[in-house]
């Protein structure tokens, strides 16, 4: 009988009232962000419409006291958009609380893995 | 300005291949098992069809070596439900678990929740 890898799922949100200031899709798109200097590409590359990774990179912005993204207007190329010193500053400090959770858990996970089944029954 | 309290939520799902043994539902859902004996009224109690509490019940069941929660058909009672030693080592190593990973969080988040604004703009 094949046996199948069992993995440990961890997620982080730090919530601002009812909106995610951060999780782990803004945090890959922030990155997208960094990568290609583009909201769209960022977008693209994550599979999201323009809007939705413009409306999920506002809310962010909207969120934190300082702008994670600046975004350039206008000119022939449409603009462009950078990750700022705040938004560099967030993606080290999500990088390392996402680190701190994972080393906590996975001792502690280790029983609950034991205990599965090789596959679902 | 009146300010929003910002809070970390995190969460730990362990899968097996595809299917999702255990999460933060499903713990609920194992508790409240425990404490009604009954996967109707455990379901009812979350705003769950009872298919839908069955169905999450029969994930956990086939997802682990030995079964979390046991049933007792037939009966004018319509059987019940109760949790299993297995079931209860599970709650018990779940919610170690989440000690852990929030006790680790909770530097690790604090210097992104004071980049946050003091509500969303």
């Amino acid at each position: 009988m094949p046996t199948v890898e069992p993995h440990l799922k961890l997620k982080a949100q730090i919530y601002l009232g009812d909106e995610i200031a951060i999780g782990p899709g803004k945090i890959d798109l922030l990155e997208a962000v960094a990568r290609t200097g583009s909201i769209s590409a960022a977008g693209r590359e994550m599979g999201l419409s323009y809007r939705r990774a413009w409306l999920l990179v506002d809310t962010m912005n909207r969120c934190f006291a300082e702008p994670l993204v600046a975004t350039a207007h206008g000119g022939a190329g449409g603009g462009g958009a950078r990750i700022t010193p705040a938004g560099e500053e967030v993606l080290r400090r999500y990088r390392a609380l996402q680190s701190a959770i994972e080393a906590a858990a996975t001792d502690a996970a280790k029983g609950l893995m034991q205990a599965l089944a090789p596959q679902p029954k």
